[in-house]
């Protein structure tokens, strides 16, 4: 199978993190590997719950209670970026991957929390290694999309947020 | 919990049913009850075979083998979205659901497969009742988007489509 392209999927809108979600389950269901890997988020989450419970998904977190508002970055932040980047660099070397995802993995770059050439050797190796790559969120850096095989904008045409706190169950 | 919004993922682009899957994940994980019910697909595919199997979600399929192409509808698609919205009656009337989806619902009302009338009334259920209510697919109804709370347009913005086919476990 042919697997190896690199998906981005960006925006405003409500969509990103869901569709990630749901293409480690389409993945999985056919019994390929897949590492979901999140960053910048702490909160305990309903797909959580259950993405940990499948066999063969391999999920981890590295983020912080707070998600990064008004440019404030804390030291925690890089802290646990730092520590993703080692867990990223050890399974890319050392485990079998069809599918990665890094969730919010675009914001990671916007706020300078790796460099944007760790980021393209990252895409590099999952090219090399036909692993199917997607990295979702906002702020999209023009050099990485310029490398990507598929970008989906989930474009938000209207939101109810503005009326409604975040639900659990629907928003995490 | 305030439930009962109603959402619609639509655009040309990669991410609304997968979008809808992740939502259905992420609504289960907290141990609320979820309908997914797929129109017009009938192809086996690997976000099924996790679906089927967590216990909170019930996944049903109306569909047949071959997707509309060139606006030919065949009988056996007016049979099957028949079947389905008999199974939509029958739920709305006698479960308990928190979160329905209707996967490429857009579609069957745009291939006149439904009333514009019969879809309002189920929106209107969903809302009477507290349901969160998620429609997918291409060729959004004006009237209908002017129901809905929250609209994503899924957009493409780059697609390996024209090169690739479609990728057990990536498309399907």
């Amino acid at each position: 199978m042919n697997y190896g392209k690199f998906h981005i999927y960006t925006g405003n809108g409500k969509g990103k993190t869901t569709s990630a979600i749901g293409q480690a389950i389409r993945c999985a269901g056919t019994g390929r590997n897949v590492y979901f890997v999140q960053f910048l988020k702490a909160q305990i989450t309903g797909e959580q719950k259950i993405l940990t419970k499948i066999p063969n998904i391999c999920f981890k977190k590295f983020g912080i209670k707070e998600f990064i508002i008004n440019n404030n970055i804390k030291k925690e932040h890089f802290i646990q970026i730092e520590k993703g980047i080692i867990y990223l660099d050890n399974i890319l070397k050392n485990k079998k991957i069809d599918l990665l995802i890094l969730d919010e993995f675009n914001l990671v770059l916007y706020y300078n929390l790796i460099k944007l050439d760790k980021l393209k050797e990252i895409i590099k190796i999952c090219k090399t290694k036909k692993i199917e790559l997607i990295i979702t969120g906002r702020y999209l850096n023009e050099e990485i999309s310029s490398l990507a095989d598929l970008i989906t904008e989930m474009k938000e045409i209207k939101h109810y947020f503005k009326k409604t706190l975040a639900r659990k169950g629907i928003e995490y």
